[in-house]
């Protein structure tokens, strides 16, 4: 088996996911709080990277021994959640925690993944939303928050997303689903959120560059229809930063979530 | 004249308000940004000292020049708030600026101070909340927020709070007015709102205290008549950490807050 985590954590303190020597990166604190949990050399492997500043709300990442291809243990997963947490810097959470089968593997099994974007309406200094949130030149006032959501509808679908795609990746197949898209406003922020079934090199940060070019009524909102067609990364926005980025949740089929003791079990056995 | 400055601080970034040598206060940084600005060394004077790791909301200081009782400058209040907020750190934002006579003082003049201390609601560890409120040993139901509400509603009145006063001051008088104190439900969180006419050390840190204890069902909410009338230190509950106080604002009678050109013209003058 492997031990599923769904993790939280606050981006500025990192330069990202993924291991970088002698940075601070969220996989570094996972692998080293693992190890001291376990006693032996973890593999963390994550859902995606996350490029430096970027936030998750429900980063999912597996962990087995180093070098086999689960792990074992006799903690339960509420204790493995709980001494991970004490060993882990106030930056990182963990969540949840739950057992998967060997096979299990949090990029290729999800189905799909939620992020958001998160802009204030006030153009105003704020020290608590610095790192955390996008501030706009101009107040995002009502009727740009529904602009700015009109826009957003037009993502819905499958399409060649490559007009938001950013240069970096060896990606050949830019068609992506996207099941869902809005823009909502919320305790003085407009929250962009975005449902799809995988995102391209900076994607959402793209989105929401373009949403904002809606939003202050720089482009009619079915424009993106027109952005999107013309699979040219000149024809939409600005990439907006990453710090105001968070990954929300990933999903995976029920079926991949059931604990290796439990698969195959007669119900009520 | 001098100028009177709102703002706000993420404390996590410093020592306090007060000037320490060589250390991160948010006066220095204040005082940084206003010699760059006016192109001479100037005195900011605040209404208060925070501790350590203290957020502010709405904390009020004065500008004037160094050894000077005033300032001269032709730009406006506006122009002076966005000039300074440029030149100050992400952590530290003047929300706006106004003209006071020579004679306002922001801590003499202050007739209240409105302090809030915000409890998550959740024991769970939160890596947005790290540094900013206080996490429960373990969760505050309904029941907990209205417990710890009745119990703020004894505070209100002219009462010798000794019992919430730390040592470390050589204040004498240790009687003050609390004009208002609740506790309401907010967004995942329980705030904890104080307005009086003056603090003593630490006095909102061990109120909240006294109030997770109502919360808990350690003490019923009462028991605060007692603790406040022992007039001992140790009737109170715990003095709780820094991160989770906010000085949300300072009020001043309307009188001295007339800029000094208006004072005295008449209506419509």
């Amino acid at each position: 088996m492997k031990i599923l985590l769904k993790i939280a954590y606050d981006g500025s303190a990192f330069l990202g996911w993924q291991y970088q020597p002698d940075r601070p990166t969220v996989v570094a604190e996972m692998n080293r709080a693992a190890k001291d949990l376990f006693g032996f050399d973890c593999d963390v492997t994550g859902c995606s990277r996350t490029d430096a500043g970027v936030h998750a709300l429900g980063f999912c990442a597996t962990v087995s021994e180093r070098g086999k291809i689960g792990i074992e243990t006799r903690l339960s997963p509420e204790r493995i959640a709980a001494a991970l947490n004490v060993r882990l810097p106030d930056t990182v959470a963990v969540r949840s925690a739950a057992f998967v089968s060997d096979g299990f593997h949090p990029r290729y099994d999800a189905v799909s993944k939620t992020y958001r974007y998160l802009f204030a309406l006030s153009p105003e200094k704020d020290p608590f939303l610095a790192g955390r949130a996008y501030i706009p030149r101009r107040r995002l006032d009502g009727k740009a928050v529904r602009l700015m959501s009109e826009a957003a509808g037009y993502f819905v679908g499958e399409h060649d997303f490559s007009s938001y795609m950013n240069s970096g990746s060896d990606i050949r197949d830019t068609v992506r689903t996207v099941f869902s898209a809005d823009v909502a406003e919320k305790d003085g922020l407009a929250v962009f959120t975005v449902t799809g079934n995988g995102f391209l090199y900076n994607m959402v940060r793209i989105m929401a560059g373009t949403l904002l070019e809606a939003g202050m009524s720089k482009i009619p909102p079915r424009d993106v229809e027109k952005i999107t067609g013309a699979r040219d990364r000149s024809a939409a926005g600005k990439t907006l930063p990453p710090y105001a980025l968070y990954l929300v949740g990933v999903d995976y089929p029920a079926d991949r979530l059931i604990p290796p003791d439990e698969a195959g079990k007669p119900i009520g056995g």
